[in-house]
């Protein structure tokens, strides 16, 4: 299970005192950027080097919880399920008391960057994801 | 139907040069905003004035086809259902050849903000959202 | 003069319940999009078409009112001042009150996309940016 | 001196490729909002337990290299004068590799939460701001 550590800070709250509803999704990206790069796919190794990109198709969230300025969460994030063209993340997100405040999903495909069309999943990434999702589920099946 | 104009600044992009995916959820919350306002119950006015948050609890979003930066949009808001202590919006963005580009759903319930705990949607706002829906049934009826 | 109109949505706030400073910043590179656009060089065309970028080098703001989620505020935006290779923009923040709650600075180098060094400003954008200075200063001169 | 390490995340970043100018001031804030809560006042205790806030009257920043996502920063924070009312914070902003890429300022004023009038700042916190200032002076003199 790959977690994120980071805090609600002060841009991701809005006026009615808590965290923005639309800050959670930044704030799981960063979880998914950081599992990307430790798999040796960082964003700036995709925007650059990859001819694929992987936009984001159908992103979701609840909020369980308030957050507020200061607080201090894990993000625990895991591969949902991987396809020919797509994958789908799934986040948990736990204040330091252990109270789930927040879960997420986001649904991804492969696109060409030369033709904007959809592709399948390159090889070497999937086989990481797939390493990922089946250690997730090794993981839950203890 | 309620629309709401706005584009595609350059802060609502990203590196792989699209809109980033949280920031659809910004642009339909401005929509949400809008609409608000107009049947009497703007932010400012909720805040400091109405005894109760109006906290999203659930928020999706489709993502159908690239928005690039000036691109001019239009957010076609409508409530989905109305409840006893929630209520749901949903939204359409066009491009202005027509194009559907994103769809959303915000799910909001009705909390007291002395207590924290949810509470009946208020009279006079429930009045206005159920004339909003039906506005809207009658609108797709048609 | 150019003029740029815009709101304070809750996602500009933060938990103070006051716009968040960074935000203006966000909101007068919103005008100068637009003024930009109005002479021929959106962001859309300068990204795809263009062979330089105009990168921000030195940003000021100065905060003199409040300004909170619903208030409706005008940017006026002119040229402070155009070189040989950058160019600075001026923005002035009023209240619908006429209170003025805010300015800033943006100072703006050329840079050639390919060697990413500096170069002279490309003189069709060096003409329309010169135009603009000339009328501003037509104008406060009345 | 104060340090505090993050790192460009891809929405910090727009569709010319690099860091977005307004989200240098977001970083720098982080980075002061970590300070502060070191010497005891993070912004859940400065919103919810003190009868004062803090807003920046001044903000600047100077862009002296590109910063792409992934990049890793260290954020240098340090007391840059402090006064009856208010105080001067000023950054600096250093990728892995030693290069400095962008410095900042921010003043702030202490008012006072019930009549929004400018107070002189409160002795706890001018003695914690002094102390760092001190601190900061001691090192930068050796």
């Amino acid at each position: 299970m790959h977690t994120y550590r980071t805090q609600i800070n002060l841009h991701d709250t809005d006026a009615a005192g808590l965290l923005f509803f639309s800050n959670q999704f930044k704030l799981i990206h960063d979880a998914y950027e950081a599992l990307l790069e430790k798999i040796g796919f960082g964003f700036g190794e995709l925007l650059k080097h990859q001819p694929f990109f992987l936009p984001i198709v159908h992103a979701e969230s609840d909020y369980k919880a308030p957050l507020f300025v200061g607080d201090r969460i894990t993000i625990h994030v895991r591969v949902a399920s991987v396809g020919t063209t797509s994958f789908t993340f799934a986040y948990e997100i736990f204040k330091d008391d252990g109270t789930l405040v927040g879960t997420a999903r986001t649904v991804h495909v492969t696109i060409d960057k030369d033709t904007q069309q959809k592709i399948p999943l390159p090889e070497r990434m999937k086989a990481r994801i797939a390493e990922l999702y089946a250690a997730d589920n090794a993981a839950s099946a203890d």
